[in-house]
């Protein structure tokens, strides 16, 4: 992986400032923990209002953070006036979210004008030990000269 | 498409039963319309909390609500004594989700032993016009002699 | 869904020109049945040399044939001077593609400005029956005022 | 990534065996490069019947060589006397696939008693430079007490 470049100086406030608005993250308790150009961790405090049937993290949940993380991955690499969306994604639940905690990890592996392609990785963490719960792969787009805020509620 | 069968003649009664266990659809306000063998339709009323940084509705609750459906399409074909676990999905965002009801109505395409693949479609309402906001693709897989509750908390 | 319709009346003779270039398409045997705005239908005589370890058609060839149906259903609702890439799809290989011919088909299920969804379908014939085998979503880009055909070989 | 360990200590010779059944791969000139438990490289020589309609690689000639190599991946994990089958995978096309060869890197990233999941990055070679052309999540399903071989040409 080469390193990727931001070509917006002021990347990390513009990115925090777009996760702030996401009133979604705010309800599931999620924090936006660390950015870099490219990559972009969020974390959640796992609660029992978040489970599925079976008491785990719902699959939803864990689908939400990964698509914040990838989405807010690629928007670091953005213009400053420009806004991001997901086009789509997949993921893998590759065992139950059974953890106090879920870690998604996003990766930006190509970036172009208009299409980034994104893998997220969410570990669960419990006793200290962190497991692999799910793996997305993500492709979001690029909206140029496009302001990254709601159009009719200024 | 052939009409498709549940063997388990009481499966309305154990899909919601069990719909009723996740307690995520509860905070999102997300209800189980309707059900038949092999469809189900999960329905939502817009809140702004629920909103990405654009005001509106995030892909996670779009997604969270499609596998919602997607899992008790299949499991209504699955034998009484099972359990259901999403494999993966993947999703295309079509449009904003600029609504203010969801309706996402799952149907299976594709149902084995061990294997069943769902089709659901995503639905925004707005002033009583119906707009396609997602289509999702997802593999669920049978867990028999599984019960589908807690392990931990009989 | 509303029909769609083709901004380029010439589009028949500009898809079935590209699918013509299109050299692995004649590797396979595959020949492109019809067209219409925003629908494609791919057809392929199944051969022993296109046959996976236990002896049926391996899953590239059937997502070769659906990727193709795919982006040729979306090519024909571009304008005149674009192309077509395909920027990912997801496939479910949903019954062994035990078969004398496969059928592919496409319908486009949302189209933007440059972004294009696409769900193709693709069934198995055999002794006259038809087997759903596969199902495939794809996302589609249309390059606007680029050629379609090869840079270097003019 | 823990290191996976091969529970049947005859893997190679039985992937070898299953690779060298795909006809398909014989038919684009496709060769198993290397093999390790959860671990496979599929490599291809490109030639000019393998294009789509720019010149470059048809995305179906990438999925193949992604699809056996996660495929191979996974089965080299499995017990003697199973079967492999790819229930579905995503496949993200980076760039164009302009280049002399292909290498499709597979690596299983969860592996269960019948679910196994793979990642595949696939590189094009050209003038000795790697590019990254393509990224594959794939969902394997193990078949327990199944002949790897065609059921009725034995």
């Amino acid at each position: 992986m080469n390193p990727l470049r931001a070509v917006d100086p002021d990347f990390e406030r513009r990115v925090r400032a777009s996760f702030g608005r996401q009133r979604f993250m705010a309800l599931l308790g999620a924090r936006l923990e660390s950015l870099a150009p490219g990559r972009c961790v969020v974390r959640l405090a796992v609660r029992p209002d978040l489970a599925q049937q079976h008491g785990y993290v719902h699959a939803g949940v864990t689908s939400a953070i990964a698509d914040s993380a990838a989405g807010y991955a690629a928007y670091s690499l953005f213009p400053a006036d420009s806004s991001v969306l997901t086009v789509e994604f997949k993921i893998n639940l590759l065992a139950p979210a059974d953890a106090e905690e879920l870690i998604a990890r996003a990766q930006v592996i190509r970036t172009g004008r208009m299409v980034t392609v994104v893998h997220t990785d969410v570990h669960g963490l419990k006793a200290g030990v962190e497991k692999h719960v799910a793996a997305m792969q993500a492709t979001m787009i690029c909206l140029h000269d496009t302001p990254d805020a709601p159009a009719t509620r200024s």
